[in-house]
């Protein structure tokens, strides 16, 4: 069985002085020892500190300079020397680091120095941290270490100084692999801090005033990204949950999405047990989890397990195969169990995983799309291109979509009137799955039918001509052809197709059967019936980064079919302020057959395909920051009566659990986009046509939500306005939480809030401001192709 | 004189059945008879409607359908029937168009149907309103017409399928300009209007429910994009002051900034006196400026004189070059003057406008740089490159830098001790124009002093040798080589050097400096004695299309030399909401000369280059919504005393007035980055250096002020809060207006809103949320490099 997670274990400087102490083999070092006892235990990777105490500590005396008053100002100008030599040649000596030899370095992690402070509001504490960072990586890079984990980013106004330095860093060490520690979120930030606003202008020349490095470094978030923090403090601020996360998206971004940068995130700050934010994670590259033995607590045994909140983080991240890095664990925090009870249990978490069974048991979905998760697939194109047999079979493995096919002909034959003989007519009969299913729709319906197969592979039309031969016999009489060009012998009753792509109409389904509606009968019917296109807004750096790997721009302007993992879905359900937008998954349109309305010529086909347009605007809320990166697509189709094929992830399995023939779409968008908690975002899509083509073009804007204050009036007039209340009337008189609260997952009931609305006065005004747009994405290369 | 604006006339479809009427000869045509009358009255250019009222009857017969209740079922499908057939093959008959010969459409600007609405509420107007456009741009190009004007768009909802629409023919039709006819605001928008929501699932099957066509189209603004619109009619609201423009917005940004599109501004409204707003409209392409007889008033005398706002936008318009189309003339609206006393009126406004009369005199900045505007310069490299003697004989045309120069050396020499013999020392000598104003300066200051010239470029120093031979003799002795490795005969008193960039140090002065203090006496003094670099941010379309033009993304990367124009400054005074924002234009950061706390080595020099490290963050108050494009920076230097030299906008005119030497310096963006009305910028900038290069990096993120209305409470607890006040306590206190309020230019006086801001009560919070960001901008190839 495959395991999802790796697990690492976490030596520290204590466990060095330990083995150092202990002994170790003739041909052994201290390091080797503990990787050797780390892999008996069943690690399969080990986190070393690169650098010892005493680089922390010639760093110091170089670049924290006393203040002019502690010292001589020949002790100072010494250690200005000191540096400035430093900076010129960075380099360590022996006993500043803990690895020096190549087999040490093999397999290992490497922790880059703690205390680098990049982000520091002194800017010479800044600029030397990038050069001890360096001279780190350097190091690093000599001794082939693969992965570093590097120390978290603790100030937002500085915040990107530190990206900027990781971004030249990335630029300048090839291959190494980038990890920023960061926890999901921290307490701290519920400290008041000091305003942000500083200017440092020339604050280079005053070298003497530096501060001394913090021992325990915070994260400092100041005032301008959050409000409100005072007085209730069970209810963390949409902002501040916000607060790591929005480092990271500045990091990131500032690197350009590099894709040797990914997070290592930290678990030791237990996580509340229900919040929305946390799945906002799933749509970045997590790397690494850190998980040290103080965030378990004791079952009622003693032996460590992780809180609920975390727990299912954990089993949620399985997918996306981390490297859990276990520390502290020969502690001693908890009285059973042992040092390998915390891997045992990460293991029972990775078991006891949803997605981990799932992806292990056959039939499901996420079994069966093994090594497809978040693969880009250009949709097909069946009008265009014959399909080969191959394709077919592997769409005839599904289970459960030709079932339903079948439940569908046969309810819709027992429904007939029961006196006539029934033609069928399937149009695009591929290998012949649709003809088989009729067939045995027909016997279990015990009615008098007759099977017509169209086909305009000449291909798949050779295959059918055996099971013809072999199977059906006169049953089914065969006509090869585009549907929308031949005849057929005799109008149908019933015109069965299967022509849907992952977003309905996207492999024109609605342009072909525009053409077989000649030969069905005035009052026959199709199966489907109908089909409906939805959307939701996504965020997904690996998406991002796979559409924009091809650098020829057309390529982010073409929708892909996907099995979406790496992925989150930004909208929520909920209505936002002033209840403007839909749920999270919204129906842009929908297709029905046969319609009757069309101009048709005299061959029965319609002059033009302009009603088969389509145009849908679409105002999602969305309830937390994020980034968007593109638009997820499905479909659902109504077959007969209740009967469906559906891929909308809220109704997929009730419609049609299991079935497996369609992976979503995803529209990507060429730049990313930041969408701010509580924000509204508007999509537009159209579904565009020529005489020749079909495409889609796609947009989007952003808005947030303000509230009017008071207006400022003049002097002599009342400054609660004329009709006594505290707010400007307006046309749009709707009470709602702020954008900073509206989010936060505290409230889970939208019932309450909505009395809260009607309850709550004096009434507030609020408006809607536009923040963001999007390029317009207008594939050049249209490939999507129709000949009328 | 050459003339900035170009005058065109308004041909009518009245103004052709006149024509028609009265006759005309027999090789014209009513056209032609007309277009050849409008060039003896002075125009050279007119505008024509391409189509006549035929066309549209046509079209609405076709397009419009009768409601179901009037009309039989009959007459409804023989209508669409015919709008099939004509969307089929779309195209005109004679009598629809009003041109149809090459010499009719010479010089003609074509107006496109303005009854088109492609940004209609019903699918099938906007579908067949696309056709028709199609069917009239195919036609306009059939006829060589190289510009047309296109009707407004309308409605705020459906801008971006009107925007959508106008791409698609941009791509479709080569080499017509397409302008886009715009109000600058519209009065209109006061009234209170529907809400936008609106979906238009499957509405392209109801045709038989399609509006009639509206006779006098209005712009439709949903309450979305503002609020508080009621009871207040005499102050605008920020977000209807936006409408039209972020209409124009959204049309050039789906439009992906198509070079082909441009702007037709409406003045029909008559514009309010005083409105910031307009200045954003500096910053876009506006090709036309249309102007009816009806927006003119009479003066006392009754000649047709236009209001005091229109007057001066008119007048700042001007140096853009304007086409200026004016309307009506022949209608006798005016009581004296005629026909002519309008264009009469607007050539008045362009010779009394200050931008021509500055671009007419000899001397100006605006002289000098005549055909230099908006146009992109890779900054000059002196260090890395020698420069040309014609590079140096340009700007030793300077009337003020020499001047100033001359008389701070003077300064320095009255105010130095009498007993001593003073030594100059001039480094980066040139061609010798700082060693002739020395010399002018010891002999206006009949000190006892002598003169080192100090010159890298060889050719340069030919020149010098020439000079001393012919005109300095003794008094000056030159030195050849660079000034961070050679040595001179003695120590100066004072250093003279002229190294700076637009930037300040963008040429790498304080590098060069570095290296000259070695031969500068303990107490001697650098003329310039400091100087600081400044930053503003800017939007302006055509900068950003002339940044792109070269695909290669590196040239976003890096910054230029630019003379301003089709530029606006984004940022506001005042300090914004919380008041965390500095000035309109802030400073960044300085040098001074001498610095003495370097280390330096054996040879004097410094150890590396990290005292030249600079990073600067600043917060930009944005008050009126607009498009970040790049940041401008200038540089401000202390020569001596407070002789100085200034490209700073508000200060260059005290400082140096009609100096010549330094643009401004452009930092592009790669993205666009959308700024609402009152958000705050805050951009980040680093000077770095390693020990061979010398860059800049730059990135901005965006913020908008929210504030916080009552924290949604459980239902036990007060809702007023504990502290009885409406508001929850934060830590960051200030009442402010609305982002929506603030903006509006009815305030004038910034200390009357500082005293409303104290009176006010009870407290709000205001909190701030983040809402975008820009790249990192990173120039890969690091174009200053210094050999240290």
């Amino acid at each position: 069985m495959t395991e999802f997670a790796v697990l690492a274990s976490s030596i520290t400087h204590e466990d060095i002085a330990q083995a150092l102490v202990s002994g170790y083999g003739p041909t052994e070092t201290p390091i080797l020892k503990l990787i050797k006892e780390s892999r008996s235990k069943g690690y399969e990777a080990a986190c070393v500190p690169l650098t010892t105490v005493n680089w922390r500590e010639r760093w110091r005396d170089m670049c924290i300079l006393p203040s002019a008053g502690d010292a001589g100002s020949g002790k100072i100008a010494a250690a200005e020397k000191q540096a400035e030599t430093w900076r010129r040649a960075p380099g360590f000596v022996l006993d500043e680091v803990t690895i020096s030899r190549l087999d040490e370095a093999e397999g290992v992690v490497g922790m880059i120095s703690d205390w680098l402070q990049l982000d520091s509001t002194d800017d010479w504490v800044r600029h030397d941290s990038e050069i001890a960072l360096r001279q780190e990586l350097a190091y690093a890079s000599y001794l082939n270490v693969l992965t570093v984990i590097l120390p978290p980013p603790r100030n937002r106004v500085h915040v990107a100084s530190y990206a900027r330095a990781i971004n030249e860093c990335l630029k300048s060490t090839p291959y190494i692999q980038f990890s920023i520690r960061l926890p999901i979120y921290d307490p701290a930030v519920f400290q008041p801090k000091q305003s942000p606003a500083r200017r440092s202008t020339d604050s280079f020349s005053s070298v003497a005033s530096s501060p001394t490095p913090r021992s325990a470094p915070k994260l400092v978030i100041p005032g301008s990204s959050s409000s409100a923090r005072t007085g209730r403090s069970a209810k963390a601020p949409e902002g501040e949950l916000n607060a790591t996360w929005e480092m990271w998206d500045i990091i990131r971004t500032l690197c350009d999405y590099n894709t040797r940068l990914t997070l290592t995130l930290d678990l030791t700050p237990p996580l509340p047990s229900n919040l929305g934010v946390l799945s906002r994670w799933s749509a970045e590259p997590v790397q690494h989890i850190f998980l040290p033995a103080s965030t378990f607590i004791a079952n009622v045994k003693g032996y460590p397990v992780l809180p609920k909140g975390t727990q299912s983080f954990i089993r949620d991240s399985m997918t996306h195969r981390p490297t859990i890095i276990l520390s502290g664990t020969n502690h001693g925090v908890h009285s059973k169990g042992g040092e390998s009870a915390y891997a045992q249990y990460v293991r029972y978490l990775e078991k006891t995983s949803q997605s981990v069974q799932a992806a292990r048991q056959a039939g499901t979905v996420e079994h069966f799309a093994q090594g497809y998760q978040d693969y880009l697939q250009t949709p097909l194109q069946p009008l265009m291109d014959n399909l080969q047999s191959i394709t077919y079979q592997t769409f005839e493995q599904d289970p459960v979509k030709y079932r339903n096919y079948e439940e569908a002909i046969y309810r819709a034959l027992v429904e007939w009137p029961e006196t006539e003989r029934i033609v069928i007519c399937v149009a695009g009969a591929g290998r012949g799955p649709l003809v088989a299913r009729s067939l045995n729709a027909i016997q279990r319906s015990r009615r008098e039918a007759s099977v017509y197969a169209v086909e305009k592979n000449p291909n798949a039309f050779v295959t059918l001509q055996g099971r013809k031969e072999k199977e059906w016999g006169d049953s089914v009489e065969l006509v090869f052809g585009d549907m929308r060009q031949i005849d057929v012998p005799e109008q149908a009753d019933i015109l069965v197709s299967e022509l849907l792509g992952s977003f309905g109409d996207n492999e024109l389904s609605p342009e072909c059967l525009d053409g077989a509606m000649r030969f069905l009968k005035a009052d026959g019917i199709s199966i489907p019936s109908s089909y409906t296109a939805h959307l939701a807004p996504l965020s997904s750096s690996k998406l991002f980064n796979e559409a924009r790997a091809n650098k020829d721009l057309k390529y982010m302007e073409t929708p892909y079919v996907v099995m979406f993992q790496n992925v989150s879905i930004l909208s929520g359900d909920g209505g936002g302020a002033g209840g403007r937008c839909g749920s999270q998954v919204q129906e842009c349109w929908e297709f029905e057959h046969p319609r009757k309305d069309a101009v048709v010529d005299e061959r029965g086909l319609p002059l033009t395909n302009s009603h088969n347009v389509r145009f849908s605007t679409l105002s999602f809320h969305i309830p937390h920051a994020g980034i968007l990166h593109g638009l997820a697509g499905y479909f659902e189709a109504v077959l007969y009566g209740d009967i469906g094929l559906s891929i909308h992830p809220h109704r997929k399995d009730q419609v049609s659990k299991d079935m497996l023939s369609w992976f979503p779409l995803f529209f990507p968008f060429k730049d990313p986009l930041y969408l701010p908690s509580n924000s509204e975002l508007q999509v537009s899509l159209w579904r565009l046509t020529n005489q020749r083509q079909v495409w889609y073009e796609w947009y989007a804007e952003s808005f947030l939500p303000v509230f009017s204050p008071p207006l400022p009036t003049d002097k002599s007039e009342d400054p609660l306005g004329s009709d006594g209340s505290f707010f400007a009337c307006s046309s749009t008189n709707v009470a709602v939480p702020s954008p900073l609260i509206d989010a936060v997952d505290v409230f889970p009931h939208p019932e309450k809030m909505e009395t809260r609305r009607v309850d709550q006065s004096p009434k507030q005004d609020v408006g809607i401001v536009k923040i963001g747009q999007t390029a317009l994405h207008n594939p050049g290369g249209r490939s999507s192709w129709i000949g009328l």
